[in-house]
């Protein structure tokens, strides 16, 4: 048993808490013989659910947590307070060592604040970034810092890019990612006084592939696997992808729904198309790690259901696999030239 | 002649440059004799140009200039050294009284620093915005500031919310426009040092009407009517904007045409999307102005058609007509409370 990766699990975290996160973990444990997971909550409610499903049960254990954290509590201060909620009992069972990864879909500041004051960072790391995968039309590309760490400095930027490169690297399998950061346009003097204090750092980093500034305009296109950016600006491209694209969407099917001649079409299309626009959903690629931290933190979308949750197990296994945090401690000690 | 309303056209910027700036010049006299146009540029372009119209020609004077400021070149530069240039002098028949109003699709670093050094700021603006309208499901919104002014202060962005308030009253026709400030969460208490600092100035503005906060997700929904941002953070929103709908539409097209069912769903619902899609188009806007000079001062897109200039010479009718620049000086010397 020791080989297994331990994955702690809030099972009361998430628009779809407990049973799409207590299905979730059961498809994971049924997929694969190499995790164990941990399910946080409230004891009764995750048993019910468990009921429902045959699985190998040595691999699921239940871990008593009677409180619950919300969504619109202040985190730090629910962090400090709810000692018995699901969210910091899980987040200590990676910091005692028991766990090797944490997965939560509730409060994201709750998990930012307790990743860090609980789970604690890696010697060296300066911040830890919260850097999910984004579609492109070449694949996925790393967003890092989506909005762990608002008014960050240069060198914060710099520990990103590298964070980033281990990942998509380990992860993704992605040889020497393309590493870019947000800019204004795309010629070194452009940018505000962060990017411009951070490009010559980027540019002088030995053991990264930085191929320069990226425009906005240019992310969802593929040009770059790590897109480094602070936190205010990457929390802003995500939501942003989510909006236009929910917005589009939304026109495209009121588009076909104008005419009949256009819902005999929709009807024709809808297939093929629903198939293409998967491949463009953000939700596809599972919780976005906090890296660089003692530990795998990972946060999935409040609306996550199973397959979310069976996917960023999945993701656990890998990283622990890969050893990730091994090769980011490596990355980070590497001084800049 | 003397309430005609005086516009400068920068006749060789733009990638469609001079044919498709002349002939939306052209349409836009035709449509309206409540203009007189500047054609700037190298002469005998613009009569080869204008010789295939018919049009009122008392409503069109060419000026000469026979150097061109490249997309390419460093705006400061650029500004100083081509005299001779069509943005140059065209900005110049601003600043000297000759025209009301300034429009190019040409260098949009040239056109903001030609903007400010040449024709100059109104008394009490701190930083004129470029501030283009983006489309929502409600119609449109105007982004304010989307590229003039990296690492703003709070005091700047009160302005720009007073300055947006006016435009989209007056040029939109909205009564009351609602301003919001882009935050990466719905809570005073979110954002970076700017946000926190900006959030209360503008709440305590007693003549805009703030509601708060705005998720970048919110923004094509079309919940405020004025999006209050700095400059970096403006310039990834619009460009992203593009990115994310220029790539979904991209996806849908591919969608259609993976199989033959597929294929002949796509030619049925083609016209009735087209239609939808359309109101989804940034270009129909036309151009940005950047407010807050001394006389308007607009920026088209680089590829910009007739149809664009054309709207944007009838958008300079309506902001002279309608006094936005007293009604800008008026609110910016009213101080907060």
């Amino acid at each position: 048993m020791s080989e297994l990766v331990k994955v702690a699990v809030d099972a009361m975290g998430g628009d779809n808490a407990p049973e799409e996160i207590v299905k979730g973990a059961v498809e994971a444990v049924k997929e694969s013989s190499k995790v164990k997971i941990y399910l946080v909550g409230i004891e009764d409610r995750i048993k019910d659910e468990l009921k429902k499903y045959n699985y190998p049960s040595q691999q699921v254990e239940i871990v008593n947590a009677a409180e619950v954290i919300e969504t619109a509590e202040p985190p730090v201060m629910a962090i400090r307070k709810k000692k018995d909620s699901s969210i910091v009992k899980a987040l200590q069972l990676v910091k005692e060592g028991t766990c090797d990864a944490y997965i939560s879909a509730g409060s994201t500041g709750a998990t930012l604040v307790g990743g860090q004051v609980i789970v604690g960072r890696l010697n060296g790391v300066e911040r830890p970034p919260l850097a999910p995968l984004i579609p492109t039309e070449k694949g996925a590309a790393l967003l890092i810092d989506c909005g762990a760490n608002v008014d960050a400095r240069s060198s914060h930027l710099v520990q990103f890019a590298k964070m980033g490169s281990v990942y998509m690297e380990s992860i993704m399998g992605i040889k020497n990612p393309k590493v870019a950061i947000v800019n204004i346009g795309a010629e070194e003097d452009k940018g505000n006084a962060l990017v411009k204090e951070t490009f010559p750092l980027l540019r002088n980093c030995p053991d990264i592939n930085f191929i320069g500034s990226i425009e906005a305009r240019d992310i969802p296109a593929g040009y770059a696997d790590v897109i480094v950016c602070e936190a205010f600006v990457g929390n802003v491209i995500l939501k942003l992808y989510e909006g236009v694209g929910g917005t589009l969407i939304k026109k495209v099917k009121a588009g076909m729904m104008t005419s009949l001649r256009s819902k005999i079409g929709a009807l024709l299309v809808k297939p093929a198309l629903k198939e293409t626009l998967k491949t463009f959903d953000l939700e596809q690629y599972g919780g976005a790690p906090l890296l660089g931290l003692k530990g795998l933190v990972v946060k999935t979308h409040g609306s996550s259901k199973a397959v979310e949750i069976k996917n960023s197990v999945l993701q656990c296994i890998t990283f622990s696999e890969q050893k990730i945090n091994d090769k980011i401690k490596e990355k980070i000690t590497l001084e800049n030239e």
